[in-house]
C-alpha cells in the first residue's frame, strides 16, 4: 500500500474518531509533534507502535505493515508552498535566514543545526493581544569535519 | 547606495572591529535576533538607531540613510537554499510541514502564524551528548477572516 | 473524500440548479465573495454552514463534513496562471507592484497587508463607455515588529 | 539611459527632498497610484510630464528624456515575489483566484478585466481594531469576442 | 464533465464523421479559426451553439452543457511548446517579439493589441516555391489609461 | 562590441534623431518589419547595409562591424515575457495554439510554418470601435520529411 | 485512443514477436529511423502504411486510426532528459552547441538546419577499440529570409 | 584570465583577421570541429597547441595560459535554447529522442554512446533541391556495467 | 507491463518474504547494489536472472520478462531530492563538487569518471563515536579525445 | 573581499606557483581533498592555517582574512551540473539513488549519511583496462530522533 493512501485513511480515520493528535500519542508514549510528523507520512514506525496506532484508528493489517517501512520524504510539500499557513515559515527562510545563519555561526562556529537529531515543539500561548504561536526547533548542532 | 553595499559593509566593519551581533544590538536596545536581521538588509531602523549603528561600525552619512530605507526583503536567500545550514530548515518544512500545519490548525483553528507580528530567538544550549540550537519562532496567530 | 472533489460537485450541482453564489451566500448569511471562496475549495464551513449548504446543493454527508475540514489552498491555480483572466491580476502584480508596496510604505511605514484578516468584494460599475470591473481587497495593516 | 537607473534617481531624490508620491503627482495632475506606477519605471510621460518631474526632483536631461519612452514592464518583481508586502498579493490570486474568475463570469459573461484601461487606488482606513489598507482595483471589462 | 473530455470526444467525433472544423463552423455560423478555438476547450458557446454542435458531432446532453461553461484556458499548451509546429510561434516571440513591441508603438503609442477583442484567420497561400501558411493576428488597440 | 551594446547605440540615435524604423528601412531598401529585427540584434545586415545603417545613426565602425555578425538571438525576451504587449502574444499561444496547429494540419497536412523563411507585416486598421493591430505572419510551409 | 497508448501496445506486441524495428520498416518500405521515431509516437502513418503495421503487430482497429493522426510531438522525453543515453546528446548541445552553430554559419551563412526536411540514420561502427555509434542527422539547411 | 574573456577576444582576434576555423585547425594538425568546439571554450589545449593559437591570433601570454586550463564545460548555452539553430538540435531530442534511444539498444544493448570519447563532423552536402548541413556524431559505445 | 509497477511488486515480495538485497543478489551471483540497482528499475537483467528473481519472489511471467527490458532510467528521483538521505548527495555535489573535479583532472588530466563502465559499495564502518556509512565509487576515466 | 575573488586568486595563484593541491595541504596538515574543498570557497580555515596558505600563494591580508570567514556554501555549482564531470556524480544521483537509499536503511534502519561529518578521499586505482577514479564518501550515520 502506497504511504500516500495510509495518511489519507489515517486523517480520515482521526478526524471520524474525533481524536486529536495528543490522543494517539498518548498510546504509544510519543510527543504529539513527532507523532503527527510520522503519521502524515514522515516517519517510521515501530512494528508495536504501527500495531497500537492500527487498533486505535481501525486500520487494516496492511496499513499497519506499510507504517512500519521508512518512507520517501518530503514529497507532500509543494515548493514554494501555496498554503499560506506552511509557507509563512518558507517566508521566515527569506527574510530571516541570513541572521539565523550568521547567529548560529556565531555562537558554535562553523557548522550546522540537524534535521535529524533534531525534535520541535509547538505551543499554543495566550496573550492579551492575540494568542500566539510558539514553534521550537530544537536540533543537535554538527560542526564541520575537517581532515 | 544600494541596501547589498551596505549590508556588506556592516559584515565588514563588525568583523574588523570584532563585534558580535549582541553588542550592536545593546547600542540600540534591541534583541541581537532583530539587529541581525535588519543589518543584513532586512529590517529597517530608525533615523535614531541608524545614527547609532553608524558610529558603532564608522558608517557614512549615505550608508546611514539607507538603513532607514524600508527594504525589498528576501533577495538574498536562493531557493532552495544552497548553503547547508539553511537548506536544513527548508527540510524541516518539506519533512515537518503537514505536522506543523495541522498542529497548529488543531490548537488555533483556521488561520496562520504571523511572520509579521513576529519574533525569533536562538540560543545555544548545552548537551553532555553535543549541544544543541534551540531557535523559538514566536509569531502572533492570525484567524482567517470570514465576512 | 478529496477538497477537489467536493469542488467539483458544488460547481456541477450549482449550474444544474442555476444558482449564483449570492443565493448560496443568503443561505449561509455570508457574502458572495467569501462564500464562493470557500465553496471552490479555499475556507472552512461551520458545521452548520456547511449542513445549510449541503441542504441546497444536495451534497451526500461525506460532502458536507469535507467542507469543515481546513483545506491545503492555493493549489488549483498554476502560477504564472494560464487563464487570461486570471493573468491579468498577475500582470498587476508584475506592473504596479512596485508602486502598491511604495505607497503603502508610505501611508502606513513597514509592514503589510493582511492576506488573512481581509476580506474582498467584486462589483459591476456601469460606465457609458463599457462597464467596469471594480474589486476592492481589503487588508488590515500589519506593522513590522522589532523586539 | 537605462530606465532602471532613472528610477534609481528619482527614488534618490525624493527621499533627500523629503517628498511624497502625492507632491509629484500634483505637479503633473495625476494621481499618487499612476505617478508612482509610472515614475517607478513603469508607465510612459508625455515630454510636458517629464519635463515638470525633471524639474521638481533636479534630473538630468537625458534622465528626463528616458521617462518618455515606453518602457519594458515587468521587468523589477521577482515571481513568486520575496518580499512579503507584495507576496501578500499573489497569494490572494493563489487562494481568492477561483472566486474572482468565477465571480465576474457570473456578473459579466466571458471576458476579463482590463489591466490596461485600468485604474487603481489605495487608502488608508481607520479602524480601531487596527487600520486597514484598501487597495481598489477598477478595468473595463472586455468581452471575449466571437467572429 | 470536465472541458478536457469533451474536446477529446469532439475530436474523436470529428474524426470519424470526417468533418472539417469549416463544416462545424459553418452550422453555427462562426468562423472556422473561432469554431476550432472553442470546441478545442478554449471558448464559450451559446446554447443555441452547442445544440447545434451537439447533434451534428452526436454529443450527450451533459457534453453539450459543458460546452456552455466557461473554461480554466490555456491548460493544453506546455510551455515552452514541445511540439515543433507550436513552437516556431513561440521563437517567433523569441526573435521578432522586441520588433512587434517597437512597431506597435511607433504606429500607435503606448499600449497593447488586445488578445481578448481579437479574432485571427489562417490560410493557405499558393506559392511556386511552396505554399505558405498565412496567419493574421487582428486585435484591438488598447492605450494605457492615465488616470 | 557585444550585439546588445550596439542595440542599446541604435536605439538611443533613433530616438535622437527622430527617425522611425520606416526611415532606416528606406535606407536599406528593406521592410520595416525585418529592418527593426535586425537592428534590435536579430537579424545579419550585410556590408552594404551595415555601412548605410552606420552612416545614417553615426554609428562608429566596431558597431558597423558588428552588425554583420550572425547574432546568437532570442536572448532578449525572457520566458514567460513579463512586458504586457509581448505577453499578449504569448496568451495567444495558450489560447489558440490548439486550433492553430489544427487548422495548418487540415489545410496542409503533418508539417509546420517555417519560422525562418518567414516575413511578417504589422499594420494600423482603422476601426471606429477603436482602430485595430494587424499582424500578418507569413511562413513557408514545410512538410515532414519521411525516408 | 491516446497516442501514448498505441505506442505502449506496439512496443509490447514487438517485444512479444521478436521483431526488430528494421523488421517493421521493410514491412512499410521506410528506414528504420524513422519508422521507430513515428511509431513511438513523433510521426504520422499513412492509411496503407498504418493497416500494415497493425497487421503484422496485431493492432485493433481503433489503434490503426490512431497512428494516422498528426501527434503533438515531444511530449515523451522530459528535459533535461533523466536517462543516460538521451543526456548525452543533451551534453553534446551543451558542450558542442556553440561550434556546431559557428561551423554551420561558417559553411552556409545565417540560417538553420532543418528538423523538419530531416533524416537521420544509425550505424554500428567495428572498431577494435570498441565499436563505435554513429549517429548522422542529416537536414536541408534554410536559409533566413530578408525582405 | 576568465575562460569566457578568451573566448571573446579569440572570436574578435579570428573575425578581424578573416581566418576560418579551418585555417586556426590546420596550424595545430586538428579537425576545424574540434579546434571550434576547444576554442570556444569547451576544451583544453597542450601548450603547444596553445602557443600556436597564441601567435596566429596574436592573444597576450596570460590569455594564451588559460587555453590550457580545464574548463567548466557547457554554460554558454541556455536551456532551453533561444537560438533555433542550436534549438533545432533540441528539437531532434524531443522528437527523435525515444527513437535513437531505442534503435542505439537494438543494435548495442544496454549502455550508451560516449560523449567525450566522442567526435563529430559536419559538412556541406551540395543538393539540387538545397545544400543539406550533415552532421555526423561518433561516440564509442559504453555498455553498463554489471558487478 | 510498466516497469514502476514491476518495481511495486518486488519492493512488496522482498518485505512480506523478510528478504535483503543481499539474499536476491546471491541467487543472480551479483552484489547487494548492482541488484538493488537493478531492481529498483534501474538497470537490465538477462533471462536467465530474470527467471531466478521471480523465482524467488515470485513473479508473475509478465513481469520477468519487464525486467529484461532496458528502462528509461532516472525517473524516480526528484530534483531537488526532497529526501533528506538522498538529499545529501545532493549537497555533497554543491559543496564538494568543485574539489571533485579539480582534483580528478590533477590526478587524470582533462576527462570525467564513467558513470557507465561504473560500480559501487556501500559498507557500514563501525566506530565508536558513532559508525559510519562509508560509500566507493569506482568508475573508469575517460579521456576527452581530441581529434 | 568576496569569497568568490579569493578563490579566483588562489587558482590563480597556484597555477602560476605549479602547485598541486597535495602541496598545499602539507603546509596546512590537513588532507588534500579537504584543502581543495575550502580553498575552493567551501571551508573555513583558522587563522593560523589561513596565514601558512597565504604565505604560499602569496595572498594579501584581506585574502588571508576572508579565508577565516564562514563561507554560503553551494553557490559555485549550477543544478543540474553543465559541466559533464560534474554531471555524471548527479547522473549516479537519478540512476543508483534508489539503490543508495535502500542499502543504507538496510544496514542502519532508519537515518542518513551525514555530510557534516564527513570525509571523502579521491584515488587513481591502476588497471589494464584503464586506470579508474574510486571516490569515498565516509560520513556518520545520524538516526532519525523519535521523541
Amino acid at each position: 500500500m502506497e504511504r500516500a493512501e495510509v495518511t489519507r485513511r489515517i486523517v480520515e480515520a482521526k478526524r471520524k474518531l474525533g481524536l486529536k493528535w495528543i490522543d494517539i500519542a498518548s498510546v504509544i508514549d510519543r510527543s504529539e509533534a513527532w507523532t503527527a510528523t510520522a503519521l502524515l507520512g514522515q516517519g517510521t514506525l515501530t512494528n508495536e507502535e504501527s500495531a497500537k496506532v492500527g487498533d486505535l484508528l481501525g486500520l487494516d493489517p496492511e496499513a499497519v505493515a506499510a507504517l512500519t517501512v521508512i518512507p520517501y520524504r518530503g514529497t507532500t510539500v509543494p515548493m514554494p508552498p501555496t498554503d499560506p499557513l506552511i509557507y509563512r515559515f518558507y517566508e521566515i527562510l527569506l527574510v530571516y535566514g541570513p541572521a539565523i545563519k550568521d547567529l548560529i555561526h556565531e555562537k558554535f562556529g562553523d557548522g550546522i543545526m540537524s534535521a535529524i537529531d533534531y525534535e520541535m515543539d509547538i505551543q499554543r500561548v495566550e496573550d492579551p493581544k492575540g494568542d500566539r504561536v510558539v514553534v521550537t526547533l530544537n536540533g543537535k548542532f554538527l560542526t564541520y569535519k575537517k581532515w
